[in-house]
Order: C-alpha cells, then sequence, then structure tokens
C-alpha cells in the first residue's frame, strides 16, 4: 500500500531530509511551504510541492479536500526562538495558529497519524538531562506556541481519537539548512561568518552549552516514527547526548574549515545557559544508531556549504517590540 | 491624579462590573468590546465606548497612542469552554492573539500594571482543592489559551518588566450576565430556560460540582488589584469556597423563581467533574469581605433577570469540528 503524507515545512531543514525518507519508503509526498524559511531547491524533485502558508485556513483544507492524507507531518514553524520575544504576535500566529490548521483538518479527514516537531524550548530552565516526565514551564514565546500545540494534540486526541507522536528536538544541524538566518542555528551562522571572512559572534560569554545534533540522526525517525505503535500519542526527546559549549563549536568548526577561530562576543541574551536532554525514552522504542560524532557531521556539512556558498543574513522586516532587543539583531 | 485604564471586554458581564468600579475610583475608562458576547447597554454611561476587537492590531496599536493607559483591565474574550474543542481556531485567534496585541502595546507604551482574567480552567483535572503552586494542565483548547497568555505575560514581565497580576475566576454569576449564550454559565442558561417555561437541561447526571461566585465577590478586587503593589506579578484563584452539585443549582434556582424543577438530563460531556480551589492567597493579600451566600446572590441576579426578560439563545456559526458535537448544541 502506498501512504499519502503531507509534509508542512518540506522546503526547510529538517522538512527536506523528512522528505527525502518518506520518498524512499514509496510515499505519495505533498510538501506545503510558503518559503519563508525554506528554499524551492530543497525539496524533493518527486514530491508535489505547494507553495502557501498554512495560516491560510482555506488553502489547508482545499488540500485536505484534494489528497487523502494517511500521515501529516508538521514542520512548518519559524523556529528563532530568542527572537520570538519581540515578534510574539507573528510567532503564535505563525506557529500556533497555523498548527491549529492543520489540527483541525487532521481531525476532520481522521487521519491515521499526526507527527509534530516541537522543541527542547517547552522545557525552560530545568533541572539537566531535561526528561519527558518534567512538566514543562517554556521561557519564550516560540517554547509557549510549542507547548500550546502539544497540549492541543493531546486534547485532540482525547476528544477526537486523532493519534499523534510528538518529537522536541534539540539544535539540529547539516546540509539544507538556511545558514543565512541571522536569529538561529548557531551552526550555521559560524560558517557563513567564516565563508564571509567575519569573525564569529556569540551572545555572551560562549560557555554556554548544547547538544548538537546532525540531521541523519533525527530525520529518519521522524519519517518511520508511524510505524512504531508504540509510539502513538506519545512525546519523545530526540537528539545528541552530549553537550558541546558555543566556543568550542566555534573551534570545531573553525578546525574544519581551516581557518582561526575570531570571536566577537557580543551582549548576553536572555537564554537558557546549558540544555541537554535524555534520549532513553526515545531510545528504547526506536532503537537507533549510535549518533553522529560532532567532527563528522561538521566535515559533512562544511562540504555542502562550500558547495552552495554563503548567503546574505536578511533582516525580520516586522519586528513588534524593539525594546531590549540585541543591538546585533537591530539592522 | 486620574488613572487612565483600558478594560477590553467591558460591555460584557464581569468587564462590565469592573468599569463601574473604577469609574467610581475616578478613573477615565476606555471600553474596548466587539459586541460579540457584550452589549451596549452594559457600558457605563461615564466610560469611552470603542466598538471593536482585541484582535485588530492596528486598532489597539491606535488605541494605545490616542491614549495614555496606566491599567489594562484585560477581560475580553469568548469563554465558552465546552464549545473551545469544536472551535480550536477561533478559541486562539480570539483569546490568545488578541491578548498578545494587548500585551505587545502594553510592553511598548510601558504601563503600570496588566490586569488579566484567567481561568480556573487552566487546573485541567487535578488534585482539589486548586492551588497556585500546581503546575496547570489545562484539558480544553479555552484553558490552553489563556494558560498560553499567563506564561506569555510572565515571560514579558521577566524580559521587558512588564507588570502583570492574573486572576484565575470560576463560575461567577450576576446582573449584566448574558443568559442567552447556550454553550455557557449555567445558572444564566436555568435561569433562561425557567423564563421560557423549558425543562433545565444538564449534561450527564448533574452530580458534577463547581463553587458559583457572586460578581460582587469578584469585580471589586479585579478593579483594585493595582493599589495591591504585593499582587504584582503573581496569579490568584478568586471565587467562593463552596462548591454545589448543578442539580442543587437547579433546585436553587428554581426554589428563587418559584417554580417546580424539571431537568432534562442529556449525553455526558468531556469535562472535569468537580472543580473548587483554595483561596488563600487571594485572602492573604486582598483581605476580602466574607462571601455572598448562593441563594442571596441568586435571588439579587433573579431580580435582575426578570427586569430584562429572556434572551433568545443564538448558535454559533462557524462550528470548525462536527465530529463528537453534543446534540443540543447542533441547532
Ligand atoms: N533545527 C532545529 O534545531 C530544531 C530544533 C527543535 C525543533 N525544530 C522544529 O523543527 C521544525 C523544522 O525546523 P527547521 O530547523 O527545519 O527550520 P526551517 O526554517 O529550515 O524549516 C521550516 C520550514 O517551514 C516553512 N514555514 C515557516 N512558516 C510557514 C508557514 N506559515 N506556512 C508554510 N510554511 C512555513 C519555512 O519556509 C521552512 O521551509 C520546526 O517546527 C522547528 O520548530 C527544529
Ligand atoms: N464568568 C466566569 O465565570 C469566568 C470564569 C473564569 C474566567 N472568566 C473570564 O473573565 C472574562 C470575562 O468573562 P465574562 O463572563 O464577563 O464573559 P462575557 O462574554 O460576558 O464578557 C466578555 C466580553 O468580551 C467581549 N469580547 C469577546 N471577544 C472579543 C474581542 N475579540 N474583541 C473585543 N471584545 C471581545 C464580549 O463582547 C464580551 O462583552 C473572560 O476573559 C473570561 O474568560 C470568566
Amino acid at each position: 500500500m502506498q501512504y499519502t503524507s503531507l509534509v508542512t515545512g518540506g522546503a526547510g531543514f529538517i522538512g527536506s531530509h523528512v522528505v527525502t525518507h518518506l520518498i524512499q519508503q514509496n510515499h505519495k509526498v505533498i510538501v506545503l511551504d510558503d518559503l519563508s524559511g525554506g528554499f524551492k531547491e530543497n525539496v524533493h524533485p518527486k514530491a508535489i510541492f505547494k507553495e502557501g502558508a498554512i495560516t491560510d485556513t482555506q488553502l489547508v483544507n482545499a488540500l485536505f479536500e484534494e489528497y487523502t492524507f494517511d500521515y501529516v507531518y508538521h514542520l512548518a514553524a519559524y523556529a528563532a526562538e530568542g527572537l520570538s520575544h519581540f515578534i510574539r504576535k507573528f510567532n503564535y500566529q505563525n506557529n500556533l495558529i497555523g498548527s491549529i490548521n492543520l489540527i483541525n483538518a487532521s481531525v476532520n479527514h481522521a487521519i491515521k497519524c499526526f507527527v509534530f516537531t516541537s522543541s527542547i524550548a517547552v522545557y525552560g530552565d530545568q533541572k539537566l538531562p531535561l526528561q519527558e516526565q518534567q512538566k514543562p514551564q517554556p521561557e519564550d514565546p516560540y517554547g509557549i506556541a510549542k507547548y500550546a500545540v502539544e497540549m492541543d494534540l493531546e486534547n485532540a486526541h482525547k476528544l477526537f481519537g486523532l493519534n499523534y507522536i510528538t518529537f522536541r528536538p534539540h539544535n539540529v544541524y547539516g546540509p539544507n539548512q538556511n545558514i543565512g538566518d541571522k536569529y538561529r542555528n548557531v551552526v550555521g551562522i559560524f560558517m557563513n561568518q567564516i565563508l564571509q571572512n567575519k569573525s564569529l559572534t556569540v551572545f555572551g560569554d560562549g560557555n554556554q552549552s548544547r547538544a548538537f545534533t546532525y540531521i541523519d540522526d533525527v530525520a529518519p525517525y521522524i519519517a518511520k516514527a508511524p510505524a512504531f505503535a508504540k509510539a502513538y500519542n506519545q512525546t519523545f526527546n530526540i537528539g545528541s547526548d552530549i553537550p558541546t559549549t558555543v566556543n568550542t563549536l566555534a573551534q570545531e568548526i573553525a578546525t574544519a574549515m581551516k581557518t582561526e577561530v575570531h570571536i566577537e562576543h557580543l551582549e548576553q541574551r536572555e537564554e537558557v545557559v546549558h540544555a541537554y536532554s535524555d534520549h532513553s525514552k526515545f531510545s528504547s522504542i526506536f532503537n537507533p544508531s549510535p549518533e553522529t560524532p560532532l567532527q563528522e557531521g561538521i566535515l559533512k556539512m562544511v562540504d555542502w556549504v562550500y558547495s552552495h556558498g554563503a548567503r546574505e543574513s536578511s533582516t525580520f522586516e516586522n519586528i513588534e517590540i524593539t525594546k531590549n532587543l540585541p543591538e546585533s539583531w537591530k539592522s
């Protein structure tokens, strides 16, 4: 049997990899993406591409009328966590209301499973390692919107029987990532800066740590998740187990790109200092391959970055609150 | 000094009472209400009334330009908790995005305090009595939206210094309540049914209990809250301590309206069975008067209801999901 799957955000970084895995699994794939953060060239040629926004209720409903989706992989979002403080309305509109359009349509059309990429951002500043049984207490609008979608899915399951699988990835990097977004993805930002012979900009002292995760340790599991019955109506941390400081990351990337590190320290930003999560729940069900070492993942991404070149950083246009906006984000 | 206050939802039930108290405290009051659930006749004649929606970002921003608000009392919402399952998008758009417009403007214009009416619905089904230190786990989209606004306010305080006071009322009744909304306010629904010689409709067996709260035990404290420095950036349960079953409530109302009770039991609905909350945190700071006994409050409301007459129940037009919608809500 051939499954039909909708992938929102399928022109984006993680989404485009999920699409590739689904095509390999012989799914018929429809990609819905407004290209606000993704690229047409990322969309697999065998996927049907619809350019449009998940916030467009009519479009979403029409798509569910046109195709009979078995699965919905919902990855579309603007994931600039730090910027979300300053674009609160846009954040909730895009990431929450857009998700609700998809949940409504998924209930109305009784799809088989809704796979959602939430984020480690739902946890906020809590005891490490972060575990699924800890109650979320998100500390920024991005995390609040993700948590609201998680709760809404839980409720839609309870009331309407909609099956879901929620993943909370963190700090994923790899080919197809938008390295021109100065508001997010420190790995891409550093590579873009080196390509342009700029110094690497670090908020604060650079001792904040994250567990950077190579895309191949995430996308395949998201793609095949609906085949794991035990994963239904569950939430999973997913990603690397090994935290690295931002300073060390800068060093690793400079080494891979055969250059010296020049770090420019910017003012400290409102963010969680350390974050890494426990993946035993994920492992117990998905039985994943050993994770890709940071050096290896960076080398693969660097190869891709060289073949694609630097990207102009664009500035987000509709900042809603400028108070306390980091200086480097102002222009 | 005369304070200038914005009251959203000031043409509604609780909002109109808050406005009256503010006028008595000599505030200059601007009411923003789209009359979706409120009535122009509820707006105090000394208040400046702007008909419009909190979801209208331009209008909200223009209002904050026109007036220099000291305080924002944000009560506008569609509070049909049970219906919110079926109008998810409308719920988040109206109750969350609308709130975010007000939070953005309040940050940008550096108001003194943002008073928000959340709801006991944020708790979900938890150990009773509900206490503020319990982590919310809302079980319906209405509660999820309220909790998201609470979290956003906490974050806006942390990042921008916006002061807030959050109240979680429950089951408030009294004069000015819309008794024509068949989706909410069981007290009003029963009175409206008796006025029309109909039987009283009860979801399930009627043994579910709520602590019904007279308006005068809520509105005055919301109005004067900004004068309590210790209440800043805190969240309070507010309302009656005494739970009553829906069956007993029906009996009390019938007695007050000098009629026999005829109950028509409808199918059980997805809702929390019992809910009452602890108000010791509220009492310790606001030192409230003893609560109004149910019989007394009902008699006062019945007087008002007789002088205003029955109201036609209108049907919510844009139901998004009809699956599992209670039969009685279908037409
Ligand atoms: N990259 C990470 O480290 C990470 C970590 C945790 C969670 N996530 C989540 O994973 C998902 C994918 O993230 P990513 O890193 O691939 O980001 P991305 O920006 O590369 O991909 C997101 C895609 O969604 C599209 N999109 C955004 N808003 C849209 C809208 N309203 N309508 C239609 N399309 C829209 C963008 O154009 C983009 O192609 C997101 O939901 C993100 O929140 C990512
Ligand atoms: N009544 C209760 O028992 C209770 C319990 C807990 C919380 N609350 C909260 O208290 C507040 C007031 O509730 P109420 O019982 O007085 O309800 P209500 O319906 O009488 O008042 C709400 C008012 O908001 C207005 N409104 C709704 N959406 C609007 C929008 N988008 N733009 C502008 N105005 C809008 C309505 O026209 C109405 O006048 C709400 O936030 C509600 O969630 C009420």
